[in-house]
């Protein structure tokens, strides 16, 4: 439940993002995002046109966050090594999976252009940093002059989005944890490179 | 719709399969199932004790047909890498995404140990079974020896469940891809090892 001082169109934004990351799109109906929200029957099409408007506040607001967090670390400090394992390693509630790419499962947001695009747009963004630095890796003599930037990131950003797949499977994060390290350890420069 | 040669739990079961791929568990309902089936009102109660042990008999014969696919690519013909490398790029509907990984996400299979045991197996046995390639490899110098089996298997297994996020994301089967030439190009026999 919220501060009775938050308004209640942020009241059903805060309640609509909890219950996409539990529940997914397809499983969160109007009637449960307003009882999560302390907010009366009329109240979200007062401050929404629906659903799906209110669904892509808390959808764009999610995605934000999450870009802010990914870059807050790729662009810190170290080397570009240094910058994916810290991307790979930062501290997440492993079993809650992630907010953004559980959203792909559902099929209501994937055929929906406008659901879609914040998703879509926050994972390419995150892709698009980590290919820079495997290219500055590159560069820099880090990383191997054989890699493909794009590619690379495109297998990060999988490991880290099939780790929880593997760990809400088993119920542990550790194989979120396995996942990471092994990639690791294939990306962690070598004397012989 | 089936043929009306194949039973009615058969077709309840196929229904089930086919809509918990599409829809997840909590987005499929047992109307949703009966009118796929072609199934009258009472038919799933005479069948099946309810929704969880329908989805139960669903989620296993999937369960077992993705591991026995994917056990015909990592014990088929070729050196632990060329295995691997079969395992992931075998034919997937990508944009599909996957019918076992993409239970993980709903929160009804996750919370109940009886519906999360296959999909929990079944990631599990693949795990093992690429574990086993890269000791293997790594006993015939192919892979170097610092590779931890169990950890490059967790890479593996989550590259390939975080490569249809992506694609679905962006709607194309490019990122799946990416993700994968990136992961294999990591672990591709180096004449440097």
């Amino acid at each position: 439940m919220y501060s009775r001082f938050m308004s209640t169109s942020e009241r059903l934004i805060e309640s609509t993002r909890e219950l996409l990351w539990e529940r997914g799109y397809v499983g969160t109906s109007p009637k449960a995002i307003l009882e999560r929200a302390g907010a009366g029957q009329g109240s979200m099409y007062h401050h929404f046109k629906g659903k799906p408007d209110l669904a892509l506040a808390a959808i764009r607001r999610t995605a934000d966050e999450m870009r802010a967090t990914a870059e807050g670390v790729l662009d810190g400090p170290g080397t570009p090594y240094e910058r994916i394992e810290a991307y790979l390693t930062r501290e997440r509630d492993v079993l809650r999976g992630c907010p953004i790419g559980r959203l792909t499962m559902d099929p209501e947001v994937i055929a929906s252009d406008e659901l879609r695009e914040p998703v879509d747009e926050t994972i390419d963004r995150i892709r698009e940093r980590i290919a820079h630095l495997v290219e500055e890796g590159k560069e820099q003599g880090q990383f191997g002059a054989g890699l493909d930037g794009e590619a690379i990131a495109a297998t990060v950003v999988a490991t880290v989005q099939g780790g929880y797949v593997l760990a809400r499977a088993s119920g542990s994060p550790t194989a979120f944890d396995a996942g990471v390290r092994g990639l690791l350890s294939l990306l962690a420069p070598r004397p012989t490179d």
